[in-house]
């Protein structure tokens, strides 16, 4: 077996996936990682080393008309070869907002749907650690805290879309579906490429990946190179970091869910004076998005104001937040108010 | 007063630093940082804002011959000129090992000592808001986690040298000193070279600032002009995030202080089954730690090839750390081995 598909088995196993039995989803666009990852299982299966159905999802986008479409006959044509079945999608992606936005949560409904109807228990996406550390990079720039900051997983056990409503009934009645990535942890972008052409595979390129428009094209292709300048394995490094910040977010949030539930409504001030430090200010974070419904926009310098508000008798009765939100402190508790409201969520 | 001096008081409100009775050590190396700091204070004490008694203190590191002399001779005019009591420390660094690192251990020891012998309980530094943003990116080409992203601090409450041994009698005993960063949180190092000039005060131009063979030199240079392409408040937002990794960190540290201790010796495969994976990943993480010291070279994967270790019976019985260290699973526990050594560290 060629390197590229030994490291696949490997973590595979790693990842303890089921090597038998069960349904998998391979999202493939044609580009030369999803084709490397789709090489490598067809190699995996003819060598009897993965026996479930394998079925490849392919989601025409139709964003760059005929190549969208010739993308698509490339896949179809590639399982045919490789003895695949296919599920095509096409969908139209809304050209308003953040396109690369759209078009993610157009493809990823689709994988989730077309899982769903084949029964499929897994999604295999092709991500490299080119991926993670462009991602990481990305969020940097935009400024992020720990959570901004940590990295995808190799495998997400129960795979939700953004856009659903995570109580709906016909959510949680279905079967959870894991999204997993066995690229992730260990193949650079170029080891893809290598082994499509070593096994003389073709693959798509894609001319959006040119475009130095795109943040994530000026990251990978002058960003990164100033930084290998410092660190020849600079992907490596930046995807390990984003992992490790990713256990530590996970562990955070478990310690918290075992903490006392914070609920929108009025905050006594009293226990919270003898809190340290960094935990007052995580309290401050879940109360604050208990109220307001997400950590948008919400910076340090509104926890240090907050913390002033209930540490000190002199630094006055208010605070601003971002968007004409202010928390106000009266008789010994603090109280959440939106914009335009004389008092907002109470629950007492 | 200047907006300089006006926003350094505010700072100093905000960090609640007593503005009278106490000695403070102020750090002047001769650049334009120091030197901002130090006609800021200048003007404070002046107008009545500040009314304690300010040391300037100056380490001749003695490093580059002629120009070392200059920079010592320029910070003692400075001192005259605007009436500050100057202490004056000279010292050979050695010029093995990290040159920067060496520099840096010198310096501190001295300002310790220094305001250790003048009862001074708070050594002031110019840390702006861009040798924030330099030494996260430092860390991070270097390859970190969560620790060793996490910023300065404005204030270090209990300021210790790394090389003293913290139980040590005679350091607990002496009355703990502050290092206080007051520029940390606002300023920019243009700013600080605009006050300076427009004050008409000279500072002193280190020719190691220019050297390209200094990584925090082509990371001022050149990566961070590269990042400015794609946020132009870039040293502000990731002094932001390497200010909000901290409190995770020290969140995470007090959490942990209050769990169990754990030593050096054998662990216990059993209760850890039961461990959601961070938590596990945490407590190996300590446990590795009390056995070999620090955390040095350990990466994720040899976390999580302990974690197979004791969840699976298929696994082997041993996992290879870095440096020939070795952790081997016998009758349902854990032991930590050092090279050449049958077993280390048990204390049962």
């Amino acid at each position: 077996m060629h390197r590229f598909v030994r490291r696949l088995l490997t973590e595979w196993r790693r990842l303890q996936l089921p090597q038998t039995g069960e349904t998998f989803l391979a999202a493939v666009s044609g580009g030369a990682d999803s084709v490397a990852l789709l090489l490598a299982l067809a190699e995996l299966r003819d060598n009897r080393k993965l026996a479930g159905r394998t079925v490849v999802a392919h989601f025409n986008h139709s964003l760059r008309g005929a190549a969208s479409d010739e993308d698509a006959a490339f896949v179809e044509s590639l399982s045919a070869k490789f003895n695949f079945e296919l599920a095509l999608g096409t969908g139209d992606v809304s050209r308003e907002g953040n396109l690369e936005q759209s078009a993610r949560a157009a493809r990823y409904e689709f994988l989730l749907r077309t899982a769903e109807d084949l029964d499929a228990r897994g999604i295999l996406t092709a991500h490299t650690l080119d991926d993670q550390a462009e991602t990481f990079l990305l969020n940097l720039i935009r400024g992020s805290g720990l959570a901004g900051l940590a990295g995808m997983r190799a495998v997400t056990e129960n795979f939700r879309l953004k856009t659903a409503d995570p109580k709906s009934e016909n959510e949680t009645t279905k079967p959870a579906v894991r999204l997993i990535r066995p690229l992730l942890g260990w193949a650079r972008r170029g080891e893809t490429e290598n082994f499509c052409r070593e096994r003389n595979i073709e693959f798509r390129l894609d001319s959006m990946n040119e475009n130095l428009e795109y943040s994530r094209v000026r990251v990978r292709k002058i960003l990164l190179p100033a930084l290998a300048e410092f660190n020849p394995r600079i992907i490596e490094t930046l995807s390990r970091t984003a992992g490790l910040l990713r256990l530590e977010n996970e562990y955070l949030e478990a310690v918290e869910s075992r903490g006392p539930e914070i609920v929108a409504g009025p905050l006594a001030v009293g226990e919270l004076k003898t809190l340290a430090r960094p935990a007052l200010f995580r309290l401050l974070r879940r109360w604050l998005t208990a109220n307001r419904g997400d950590t948008r926009r919400l910076e340090l310098k509104h926890l240090e104001a907050l913390e002033r508000l209930i540490t000190s008798r002199k630094s006055g009765r208010l605070v601003e937040l971002p968007g004409g939100e202010t928390v106000v402190k009266s008789e010994g508790a603090l109280y959440f108010r939106r914009p335009g409201l004389e008092t907002a969520g109470t629950n007492t």
